[in-house]
């Protein structure tokens, strides 16, 4: 199993029956297939029930979409880092808008994900978000307006200038880190959007996850990423 | 997999390194062993991450460690009560004193596992919270004081009159509730104490997980427990 | 100042600008006026840093709208119990749908706060939780559907049955609790259609502090409870 | 009054009983005296309910201990910006340790609270934090490894290189920040070695207010300011 290596497409499967339980490993499998026949970085993201199971299923990046601030110990209830390493993740998602976090836990995420050869993929509200968490040093900072999540419409197409900002911002205060575009992402075009305006990747939820036809939703992506990078 | 059945020792997990992984695996098969060999009621609840590997290698009730109120979503981060089902959990641990719940949240969860034919231990710090628990008509409550945990003072010992009250005021709100004892059981002696005491069982992590021999731990609780119906 | 007797009226000033500062003064002032005038109990909830100034300006109970579950210490930008009372409130509102507690907190509170000669009005947004809240045996439980809060639905109106049967829950476990209703109360109709349905009292918001006309729209709620009085 | 100017000494009044309510007024008048007699700037940050009093009694500054991200509305037990201004606070502390927020919380809260004229002084646990907390851009980053609150270990004597470590880490991401050092604090020899480390002031709380003799205290630490200064 690879690492996260951009520019690339992260499918996060959030609490959706159409993502949970054996359907995670089905959409898991779809999302293999369009990765390897079109030769886009494509990664996924089930819950933390799903995560072994998946990534036993499938050879492309598999992240968990939270992981708790703790060493190993008395902590009820938690997501250890080491746990989903060892059940095969190449990181994590953190600080999704559905699941915020302190600075003072990512901070410690952060750390303790890198000691374990881990990678984080840190999600921001706001450009002064981004910048702010990019201070962390995360391999990744995704972008997601809050208001835009789950509308269908696209950050790069609704608010390009929030990309820019971000990126402007993010590069003042580490220009390693990758920026990915989220929220509102649903097709080929928005991804193409998204790439033009300075990202390198995007993160999906329902675009693909309650598509209709979620096979075709992922290679619509990638088509959009691969018309990108060709022009 | 059968249900919860009252006796029963119920080992948390926990996310220590001990009880995380594969070595999940072995400990649950290491309680399957003992409450197979000695006719025990076992059940064993490990992170959400390691729930479904336990549940499909072991034949004894398997158990979340939490889960989140919430019907199927955009829920990133979150643990959805039906992908515990899917898992092959018979139900969840709730409101431990390392995950604390609200009020309105553990009426929620209660209210959806039980139409989903799962079964809920909620954990208690006190009498009255106690009490005011089991008016949600959980199956278990589980009496925790916090000041006990992990200190090897076990409460049937330490502080008994704090089971007696939970046992009287739970039967004044709700009689069909079955009453069970956490916090700092660490041997048979301790697990007699808590039956003796009016309890159907024990809620005990540290005591089996970070025990040098952890089949011998369960085994000698098992014993306290076939000790304790016998007279 | 009087303590919270039943029936009454109980204003929550939330952060409204209409209620916040010199206008939660005037605000207070006016409930004030037609508490005398009427013969009515009024209570008003103005936030934390506007507590001590209302509560020095007017004779009717003044509630705070919230407190933490600490003892005196080190506890940076929480509201500690003695520090409402030392400002003159009577007692505090807890467990708000817009500021949730844990059961083990609300457990903590209301010892606490009993202990200091404080009464507590404990919010609930369900039969069950209302049932299970009433086992800490607060004087007041109010029943607030949280998807009426600020609609203009009343409860009363709306879901007459949640009334009934919260009413009827907390009976089997907390005969003494004095049951009032909020969520959507807007006019002495309201209020009327509560009383009739067995509470004693109501808890309102914005429809008095946002009303164009403050002074009447209590006035009016007030003249309902006397109309339901005297029926 | 006047606004935060650095060097500065903070007084956090917490919940402590000798800082609460007619106390806090005390208290804040010895450290008005020292202020006034040293001409040292010396802020105090009393808790929401004795905002407004203090405010009115005493002509250095007054922070609020922490206020929340919203705007006027329907947001009952929570603290608003609008209502610490008007009670006379020139600006709040943020992200203490006892009460941490999200990174989303604290870009909206520093972007409000500078749209009202009003002074952010951020808490950071670690230098890591530190940086990126500094790219909010607030006037004031107060350095305090919690295992130090408390102890009276001074921060500026027991791990120097933190403090050093954070000016470097925030001059590379906002050169404008303002430093100033918290943890442990309780003399003048503390507070002199803060400032030659490269901090412009301290955030001092048990020190001061368990003081047997709190003006004393400040005295002390006052004098401590002017030592550094001078040398």
């Amino acid at each position: 199993m690879s690492g996260l290596k951009p520019p690339l497409i992260i499918v996060n499967f959030k609490t959706y029956m159409e993502s949970t339980g054996r359907r995670a490993v089905e959409l898991a499998r779809k999302c293999e297939k369009v990765s390897r026949e079109l030769g886009v970085n494509v990664a996924v993201a089930p819950q933390a029930v799903d995560l072994a199971r998946v990534a036993s299923e499938v050879s492309i990046p598999v992240l968990a979409q939270h992981v708790d601030p703790y060493t190993p110990g008395a902590h009820t209830g938690s997501t250890l880092i080491e746990a989903i390493k060892e059940a095969g993740a190449v990181g994590t998602l953190v600080n999704h808008s559905e699941k915020r976090l302190r600075a003072d836990e990512i901070d410690e995420i952060v750390k303790r994900a890198s000691s374990l050869g881990l990678e984080v993929v840190i999600c921001a509200n706001t450009p002064e978000v981004a910048a702010s968490l990019s201070a962390f040093n995360p391999a990744f900072i995704a972008i997601e307006p809050p208001e835009l999540i789950g509308t269908g419409k696209a950050v790069s197409k609704a608010k390009p200038e929030v990309i820019t900002d971000t990126i402007n911002l993010i590069r003042r205060v580490n220009p390693k880190v990758v920026v990915i575009c989220g929220a509102g992402i649903t097709n080929g075009f928005d991804v193409e959007a998204a790439i033009k305006l300075g990202t390198e990747g995007v993160l999906v939820a329902s675009g693909v996850v309650k598509a209709r036809d979620q096979e075709a939703a992922v290679r619509d992506l990638a088509e959009g990423l691969l018309r990108a990078l060709k022009s």
